[in-house]
């Protein structure tokens, strides 16, 4: 039969470009990080847990070791790195024999990969916390909660940027980045002490969690506006509004579709017979929502939290949330871990004399952390049998939502080292120290309820 | 207080890298891709199933039409493809006012990260088929499935790279790859259509899907075999003899090591006590064993199936299943969409006159491909009742493995465009031919089996 030569012309054995030769090279790299990141994280977390803290700090604590701080594994070219300061391309060069050129393009090419995988992590993060949010609670929580969470965010932004740029001279963009990330409350974290001391079902305990939760809605908007900042460069007056205007109409106006959106999103759901019959759609309209977002220009995860609020309502919800949960397990803490690994901690070693005035910064977020928030309780009016305190401590901690920020702030180049480390170090401290807090605070007033708690205990 | 000066230097408003500034288009370009991705998969997947196909086909031809061969929206670079290839990327040109130069390095970023994603896919299908393969069941199949199998892989992959070597002067290496492709069998569709006819129960159904699961295991191997084979670009004796050693002990061996590990597994899972307990250390095994195959130069998956055999073993088999489940919905469409997107029918329409040849070497395949497997029925023996056509046409479906054979092949450039596309229309043709064909294979010998349903059918 005939030489058919056009199957040879664009096939040669020895002609193969450098994407097709480096890409399993690249494969290879993106599963051995995947490996170190799952260890770091479950090892951290399980640690962290064992000592009566929350996970996700183990699994940031883990990220640091894995990191540019110590071990170097998890090396992210973001940082300024190049291949050779990353150890996983020095054993996959041993591995290969790479050339410096090729080293350098896997390593790029490998730092996409996890970066976008580590976004998509915050993404799904950001969605099943909208589908745990439930939006009939938030409209319940009263009007305590909302001012105890308008203060927690506005005291804490306010006295964290104008301090930043006054006493430090930070230029303002940066200032009102690490100023949002001082306002985020983690639910999780104060929730599961109050739970653990008998506290969640108090009028402080009620008030803390409602305030939480509209904490988190307000975190989301102030850092879409922010982060939206740090892209133009430039703080406009009017700029700030319309963002301002643009992720509240979002928000809601997703929330209002999303009630109409919820009856059709349940009949498609169930018209369908193949595999994936509820994640696929769910995850389809999410990240299609995180696109919107993105494309008129606030941040991903603002589309990827409405989506959950919405898809919460549905009937579908339990299904929902139950396959959610492994999606979320293996992509949210490449986020975590990831967000550890990038902040370089040698730049607040005490040692060094240059590195003393970045630790000044630290402690002032620190201690803005936490005033910012104890305030709060004296916000609380009509109530005068109320534990101020306990409010205010309960506000404290700033877990992964706090984390959120300080990822974005880094990703989107606003936060140098100095003050991405300060305010990772501000989560930790503050994460660290408020379940003591809290458990002090309110034993101080009210010892009885845990009374019954120590009697249970000592009789089993 | 003093001015802090090392908050200023590595930060500048202006000075943004090009990498930073890029990084949330990719972002959003990846997002939009998943977001058609999923609607093609599940547009098709489940008009294919209301015409009693298997959604995995629907899938693949969501891909085509998605794809280079007609909408243009799913474009990777690997077929030489550049960003105005791309309508997606041209949309984000128009959201963006992107330059020519930044819109080509986030083209690549973005399909770098989809080609990833794509094959974390298929490492997740492999585990899952390994997790579903049952080894105890394995052993069982008897001698003549034995015989089916090695008869069927070899048949094909000897007629089909003889065939084209001799015929149609292709090189070794791609007729060997394309030789390869004609030696999986789908398990998934013939056991579907064989319970639909009553016939799974049946000798011929017995030996048919025992047949099916042993061809898996000798596809992977072969799989593995051939790609490294590519890699080198060498046939050498010495190499192939190594190669399907390695590829054998490293499946043989991970299967014995594991009955030892399985328990530490199980002990490990147990003592966990934070989220994602089962699934994390169980995606570290299957990414590690994907890493160690890959870092001896064998191919990932055949890890993740040595990975997914392992972990089938264990007690926490079921709770495993259950949550693999989700995360494979999530990737494996990636794969498959990004299969048939990839590969160019254009180069099949015979309308062109230069097509013609590239039309008779899929012909050719496809002549094989079935040949290949109906003569297995003959080579049972002591069994002289029994429906031989019906097994021979029972193995010709070849379904995802096929279009695993076919991704991985142009991945690693060893296929160009026509090879590709005949392999992929050689994939989808028997998945359309096999259900018509085992219907009518059973029904010339033994009409009896199916009466008891149609008079079921009659009576409700």
């Amino acid at each position: 039969m005939t030489n058919l030569s056009f199957f040879l012309s664009p096939f040669s054995l020895l002609a193969t470009t450098p994407e097709t030769e480096n890409a399993p090279i690249v494969l290879t790299g993106v599963l051995l990080t995947l490996v170190v990141i799952y260890i770091a994280s479950k090892v951290g977390g399980e640690l962290s847990k064992r000592v009566n803290l929350p996970p996700v700090l183990g699994e940031l604590i883990g990220g640091v070791i894995v990191g540019v701080s110590a071990l170097h594994l998890i090396v992210l070219p973001e940082a300024g790195a190049s291949a050779g300061d990353s150890v996983i391309m020095q054993f996959l060069q041993m591995l290969n024999h790479l050339t410096p050129e090729a080293m350098e393009t896997i390593f790029q090419s490998q730092s996409e990969v996890i970066s976008v995988l580590a976004e998509l992590g915050v993404i799904v993060l950001l969605f099943e916390i909208g589908l745990e949010s439930d939006l009939q609670e938030l409209q319940k929580v009263g009007i305590s909660a909302m001012i105890v969470a308008v203060v927690g965010v506005t005291v804490p932004f306010g006295l964290g940027t104008v301090g930043l740029m006054t006493l430090f001279h930070v230029p303002a963009i940066p200032a009102i980045f690490a100023g949002a990330a001082l306002t985020a409350t983690s639910i999780g974290i104060t929730s599961k002490v109050l739970s653990e001391i008998g506290q969640l079902k108090s009028k402080e305990g009620q008030i803390i969690v409602g305030a939480a939760v509209i904490d988190d809605v307000l975190g989301i908007i102030v850092l879409a506006v922010v982060a939206s900042l740090a892209k133009t460069g430039e703080i406009d007056v009017f700029n700030v509004i319309y963002l301002i205007i643009s992720a509240t109409v979002f928000l809601v106006g997703a929330i209002l579709l999303g009630k109409v959106f919820n009856k059709t999103f349940v009949a498609l759901v169930e018209r369908l017979q193949t595999r994936g019959q509820t994640v696929i759609p769910a995850f389809t309209f999410a990240f299609l929502m995180a696109f919107l977002a993105n494309a008129i220009h606030l941040e991903a995860i603002l589309g990827a939290f409405a989506a959950g609020l919405v898809l919460d309502e549905t009937e579908r919800r339990k299904e929902l949330d139950q396959q959610v949960i492994p999606i979320a397990d293996i992509l949210v803490p490449i986020f975590f871990v990831t967000v550890g690994a990038k902040a370089d901690l040698g730049v607040l070693n005490p040692v060094i004399p240059e590195n003393r005035e970045g630790l000044i910064i630290a402690s002032f977020l620190l201690l803005v952390a936490i005033i910012g928030k104890v305030v709060t309780g004296w916000s609380v009016f009509g109530q005068p049998q109320i534990n101020r305190l306990a409010i205010g401590v309960g506000m404290i901690p700033r877990g992964e939502v706090g984390l959120v920020f300080a990822g974005i702030g880094t990703a989107s180049g606003v936060l140098n080292k100095s003050l991405e480390a300060a305010i990772i170090i501000m989560v930790i401290l503050t994460t660290f120290l408020a379940p003591p807090f809290l458990r002090l605070a309110f034993k101080e007033s009210e010892p009885t309820p845990e009374r019954g708690e120590v009697l249970d205990k000592s009789l089993s």
